[in-house]
């Protein structure tokens, strides 16, 4: 098809479509002549996933890069694809780390603050102190505390015994191929968050109206 | 203490202050000349409050306005609580679902896709099908299958479980004092989100982990 046709089938603008083009987030078409190029069914299904990861994923499109980068890169094993896809989004979101500026220069340096680091080596994790991960975590925290949100290491353990579940069922989809594993951890991690975030609304929903109807 | 102080302790700039008192997110301080106002200790905690939901929470400055007229707002119950929470982000974010744009003229409308309101359904949750949750959710999950990510209704309600766990601890941890309950019903949903998403993070590493030293 035609990229005017490519824009119509996927919802989108031919100006959108040579945005992505000139970005190198969509793959270009085979030439036909020196003007016109043809796209088939790999174009339409890059140009909702790079849609879906911007507008429900919520990445820039420098992350979306990354991303694409990722889980097109070699097969891997499934720690790598972890660590791949924990790299292709650290990097895309805004850091508020006091470590941020000096990120690159300081591969070495521990991440997180003190107490989420003791926090971790209590609760038995098994995870790379120097990941990014810890410095959003000990930034989300703080600025929960800061709010007077009451969020103590009780509460967050609390969460953490939740989100280990969750966590489960994510590690168990990841299917053996080493390319398919890359591109389900990448895109799990980012497409599944607005699942999980959707689900909470829900679920605080249905169990305050539950716990209302018990009291009265 | 003067506005140049307020920006020097919290770690902003007298320009950005500015901006917010224009936008009313910053209560007008007292004033001591005609050119000259007085700020004290509640300035320092909505300035910080502001940069939390901006910057930790990811609210644009117009659903950052939103939350705060919420949190401000008359004493309500706590199903109203909740509304109110939920009322103040959703309409803050972008929307992906095909009911956006008619969204205010059509109040009645069922949110979501026939398939979302059945897994509702099947799953016994009590909501208001009305709910942009749903929305959210539909788009979330078609986004997931159209990566390619076999979200399919077993995983989700495998999901859904751990979800409904955070869920009880969100509703556990709201006070009974009205006021301090949408407080914390809206700074909980939106600064607690990036401490889940960093928990999740770290959860899958420690679960790949185990798991890879379990399996040699």
């Amino acid at each position: 098809m035609r990229i005017s046709e490519l824009a119509e089938v996927t919802g989108t603008t031919v100006a959108t479509l040579k945005f992505y083009l000139r970005r190198g987030l969509l793959q270009p078409g085979r030439t036909v002549t020196r003007t016109q190029a043809e796209y088939g069914a790999e174009h339409v299904d890059r140009v909702r996933l790079v849609r879906a990861l911007s507008e429900v994923g919520g990445l820039d499109l420098a992350a979306v890069g990354r991303v694409l980068e990722a889980i097109e890169g070699p097969g891997l094993g499934r720690l790598d694809v972890m660590a791949t896809a924990q790299h292709a989004l650290s990097g895309g979101r805004e850091c508020d780390g006091r470590d941020c500026e000096s990120e690159g220069e300081s591969e070495d340096l521990l991440r997180g603050d003190a107490r989420t680091r003791d926090w971790i080596a209590a609760r038995g994790w098994q995870v790379d102190l120097r990941d990014v991960a810890l410095d959003r975590l000990a930034a989300a925290w703080s600025a929960c505390e800061g709010a007077g949100l009451g969020l103590d290491e009780g509460r967050l353990d609390a969460y953490a015994d939740a989100v280990e579940r969750i966590a489960t069922i994510d590690v168990a989809s990841v299917p053996p191929d080493p390319a398919a594993a890359v591109r389900q951890v990448v895109l799990g991690t980012v497409l599944v968050e607005p699942v999980l975030a959707a689900l909470r609304l829900l679920a605080q929903q249905h169990t305050a109206i539950s716990q209302d109807t018990r009291s009265h």
